[in-house]
């Protein structure tokens, strides 16, 4: 599987990064030598997806400080202080972008050292662990869920939660790529995930590239889908976590989570446990983000509806835990969903998080 | 509201109607003098919608025996004939577009004159007449469905089952214009119903130009819509509806009404008699066509997902009877559905078909 984001070689090397806007058409490498490649890169959604824009960011930081003519000490953290805040500027409400330069910051003001090179050193290793942590979570997702997936079974999944979100493997489809290599036969569906698809332009694109058996569907025929008996299991990704398990995840996930209901289908979230958020009880107190009109009236270089018409643009719904049969996290699978599991699982990682 | 399809003038006149592919975008009137203006204009979807077709195709027949030189009977309806095969043969599954056809021949077979004037001024008043049943009978689904929108109410459709696909009104969109003529207020909200995007591209532009207050939504957003509480009921069309009272629609109709029956909204059907195939027992039983994946792939003038990747692509789905709260006819309506209501209300309508 190709790598979204990655350093290439030494101090001196760079960051080379899948350039998403031109998937499906052609897999392109973008290389980012200087600070701004990258702020320019997750502004333009070149790359997208919280883990994987946290990962650029720390790396973008890395390249932001490595030019750092000067041996003081003081003065390097300065700079890595102002590269941090460019950073964080360019897309504000991922909360692994601040996580991870945050990351970078306190390495930076708790290492011992005074030497800059090694303290350049120290933050690009910090950006590498970042990155491969977030694949060892991944593939930790994979291993717990792959079992959910029978061989020859129908797995119905929605937006992207996949490689191309994460360092590799993604969250929903973590336990896809883990039964894929286990040698187990299956059949992805994935909903295209108007307005903005990711769905058919990324997660169809990355799930065909592994030799995954895919079938692309609009987002109008999940339904009929589950009707026919295809689908003997949902696996979604999510946005953010309430501490009752009410996940806010891609407009869409609600009504599948309810069309998986009412067929007896299990339905599934997939999540590392950063994605918990303790301090929001339950979904409704969720913040939705609402998105430009032009995304569904011109989302494909015309006019597919009256120009001023107006529009219903959540980027997000919200799906009640009573309709979550289990949550796949890197720790394990909560199945039930209930606030306590949660808060006990949670607990568990913050305890040991190195040991993934 | 603008009329689909018209005859302007007298026999030496021509056939108007809105120009479809070119919606939302602009309204264009196509002219057409000559049959193969109309063929094409069917072929190539500027006009579409089943009773839109058969208006359509009717007076194209028009178009095409106008010309006849002879003054011999047999040789015009020779001509007549062939006319209707050409027609026939512009889109083989419309049964709107048979009926019409079918109804121009009989009337100039078994009328009484051998005035080949006569004759034409005939078909002409039957193809006009064919127009004016279609409004008519949308007009009483209008009349027997506005009461169920309530002042205020949220109404949710799906497709184009509208003033576009027939003469005027539409059928779904019937009881809307209704009540909107009747000053009562009301909000539509628009699935945009992908692949071909009817809902966008004509339902919201036709239902917006009516003045009534349209918002657009994504087809995957229609669940946390009615989570919201914004939507009191939901009326479609019907492609096809089995005795029972199963109905055959645009895909994603079932959907809708699953997720509906979850919200605890009433669903109902809006169809005219001629819709219901008493032949075929129960939904199950009714063909689904499948369309070409490019239509999910490359919709929209670029490759939105990997080219060559499988697609389920169904034109249609089937919405059982249970889920239908009523059935909104040109005669009343059926609530609740089943077998033996629909059976008296189409013995009813056959009795009596010109007294709409």
């Amino acid at each position: 599987m190709p790598r979204t984001v990655q350093w290439v070689g030494g101090l001196d090397g760079h960051v080379a990064m899948i350039e998403q806007t031109r998937l499906p058409e052609e897999l392109v490498l973008l290389e980012c030598r200087h600070l701004e490649d990258v702020r320019e890169a997750i502004t333009r959604l070149a790359v997208r997806g919280a883990p994987a824009i946290g990962i650029a960011a720390a790396m973008g930081a890395v390249l932001g400080v490595r030019d750092y003519a000067g041996t003081d000490r003081d003065g390097f953290l300065a700079r890595l202080e102002e590269v941090c805040q460019l950073l964080g500027s360019s897309r504000p409400t991922g909360m692994n972008l601040f996580w991870a330069l945050e990351r970078l910051r306190k390495l930076a003001r708790s290492s011992e050292t005074a030497d800059v090179q090694r303290l350049k050193e120290a933050l690009l290793d910090e950006a590498r662990r970042i990155r491969d942590e977030d694949a060892a979570m991944c593939r930790a997702i994979g291993r717990h869920g792959e079992a959910l997936i029978r061989a020859n079974a129908g797995v119905l999944t929605h937006c992207n939660a996949g490689s191309l979100a994460t360092a590799e493997y993604g969250t929903a489809t973590a336990p896809l790529y883990t039964a894929h290599e286990l040698g187990r036969p299956f059949r992805a569906y994935v909903g295209e995930t108007r307005p903005l698809l990711q769905g058919s332009r990324l997660t169809a694109w990355e799930l065909s590239l592994a030799g995954i058996n895919v079938t692309l569907l609009c987002d109008d025929m999940a339904g009929a889908l589950m009707n026919e008996g295809k689908v003997d299991l949902v696996i979604t990704g999510a946005d953010r976590i309430a501490a009752n398990g009410d996940t806010a995840n891609k407009i869409g996930t609600y009504g599948l989570a309810v069309l998986a209901a009412a067929h007896g289908i299990p339905f599934y979230v997939a999540a590392p446990s950063t994605t918990f958020d303790l301090s929001i009880p339950e979904g409704s107190r969720i913040p939705i983000e609402f998105r430009d009109p032009d995304e569904i009236r011109h989302g494909f270089g015309r006019f597919t509806a009256p120009p001023d018409v107006a529009c219903y643009s959540p980027a997000f719904d919200v799906t009640p835990a009573r309709l979550i049969r289990g949550l796949i996290m890197e720790r394990g699978l909560i199945a039930p969903v209930d606030g306590q599991a949660i808060a006990g699982m949670l607990a568990q990682t913050s305890a040991c998080p190195d040991s993934l």
